[in-house]
């Protein structure tokens, strides 16, 4: 029974505004890589952790959100990973499977199996997808966009937040799906990313238009068909004025309000009515029973070259912390990914 | 070729804030009771015209709603109504045909054909239903129900503005599906309406409630699976975080913030992704096509009495500028109609 080291990333406190990377310690513990007596769990080596705004949400200390179970000080981050099963006590799994699913923020981990979202069937593509483009942000961009958006052809799509591990598969998404395509983001680089390597037909960043709405009226003179939501707050109140008749917008993230004491209001929902706008929320596991039907769609993309995908990768667990507080300031460009081990 | 008197009531200049009865003017012009030479239009006796809280929006010197045109000063007011048809030079309707849809507020209006919903085919029923229960607020309340907020036996519905036309149709609805119905309202007398006469299982006066949330938590400690939205501001916000999972907020009308210049800020829109919540806006015209599925629904209610439906009739139309003002200090209780002639 071998003991060995195991590393975790703990939250030090309740967060109030922006997370910083001393909200969160890196401490060691030990581990007996074996299964307890009597246990139905799964023990998993972690291999990429995902960074996702969502999991601010869990450092709060009020319920906000009953999906997943918040995060209490000393006890490690929970979140998506791509981890190996070392040993199993669950007839669905055996030693060396891949999985992703809902794991801890440590190198190794028990869970228990309902944790798991999916084996990992497809090697021939980088592990790491299975947190991005083949894991939660791929299947959310993928049911929001054609399942909660009913994309048709021509429709002018606006997608926020555009550079990030979800929008921009989202945009590409509608750009297979012969939409127009604009997105915004939080600098020049991730701009010139958007227009020159992704497709976009259009993108600006946020930051350098003082008037949201003039911004949006300039790109959408006919309004907008689909604005895929992940960021709320100003841009979502800018938008719904720009909407077109019978708009749709699927709500998958509204990370500018995550960091505040007091969301800001958004004033614009009459035209809700005006425009007789859908808008509606989801999260991946809404969308697991598509997960076949997705990846027979993407991973042919994937392989042909027909999509790009872009990861931000960190090594070592102990710069999770940094990579995941990068999220609110924009550092990351595409899907912030953290290495804890490749094997 | 005969010239009659025709009263109209116009708007004196474009409102700002909570409209007077001051805004309107009630003035007394000529009409000569002949379609034009060349014209295709039909000309209408004006029976009933009903009040609406939309109405308001059309008041703001800004456009901000593109389905009927703004008022303009020195001109009538214009919105749906039950009339009689004097001389038509459009083949599909003939002197003597009544019809409900968009007319103005004068005894005598030139409309286009395109302006009538539909011609009235049962009159067994009181001709005023014609712009209530059977016209706008009575199919807009069918479809806003049954088609938006897809509801099932058991699930807890909220009302607001719920002694209101459309409202207290709703409820009805809800509870002839077999619902858990709670509606708010303005004063005990229209509270005690609601459960006495209107069969709602709950209703409460929402002036005499100061924590709104503590109070929905009271009325629905399971949550609210569709919330039928009237009113928007205070309510909205205090409604989505005790909405259930997956649950539905049909828009139908956000009478609350019709006279603010600036609306209020809803700050907890984050709610549409923690519990997926649809948001979907609608008005009437969204659902003609159902107004015949509808008719065969209600028509059999209304005569067994299984459905009760509340008028507040004022009788003149130099009377109609006082009950529209009165829409947004709750002062009508049920369809607020203008009797402008019996036949």
């Amino acid at each position: 029974m071998a003991e060995v080291r195991n590393k975790k990333v703990v939250l030090r406190d309740y967060v109030v505004g922006f997370p910083k990377e001393s909200d969160m310690n890196t401490v060691e513990g030990r581990i007996i890589l074996k299964v307890p007596e009597g246990s139905n769990d799964v023990l998993l080596k972690n291999l990429y952790l995902s960074c996702d705004p969502y999991m601010r949400i869990l450092m709060n200390k009020v319920e906000s959100i009953d999906v997943h179970r918040h995060y209490t000080p000393a006890s490690p981050l929970a979140g998506y990973g791509v981890s190996k099963v070392v040993e199993s006590a669950h007839s669905d799994y055996k030693r060396g499977d891949l999985v992703w699913g809902f794991t801890k923020w440590e190198e190794y981990s028990f869970v228990s199996s309902s944790q798991i979202c999916f084996k990992i069937e497809h090697t021939d593509v980088p592990l790491s997808y299975y947190i991005g483009i083949l894991g939660m942000p791929g299947l959310t961009a993928y049911g929001g966009f054609f399942d909660v958006s009913s994309p048709k052809k021509g429709d002018n799509v606006f997608v926020s937040a555009a550079s990030g591990a979800v929008g921009h598969l989202v945009g590409q998404f509608a750009k297979l799906s012969a939409c127009y395509v604009v997105g915004s983001a939080g600098s020049t680089e991730k701009v010139d990313l958007l227009k020159n390597k992704l497709g976009f037909d259009e993108a600006f960043n946020y930051k350098e238009e003082p008037d949201l709405n003039a911004t949006l009226k300039r790109y959408f003179p006919e309004g907008i068909d689909i604005y895929f939501e992940n960021v709320g707050g100003k841009t979502l109140d800018a938008v719904l004025p720009n909407m077109r008749l019978h708009g749709r917008i699927p709500v998958c993230g509204m990370i500018s309000q995550y960091n505040l004491t007091q969301p800001e209001g958004i004033t614009n929902l009459a035209h809700l009515i005006f425009q007789r706008l859908k808008m509606e929320g989801f999260i991946t596991t809404d969308f697991f029973l598509l997960y076949p039907k997705f990846l027979e769609f993407v991973l042919p993309l994937i392989r042909e070259g027909k999509i790009v995908y872009v990861e931000d990768i960190v090594e070592g667990i102990e710069n999770g912390p940094a990579a995941l507080v990068g999220l609110f300031s924009g550092r990351n460009v595409g899907k912030q990914v953290v290495v804890v081990a490749h094997e």
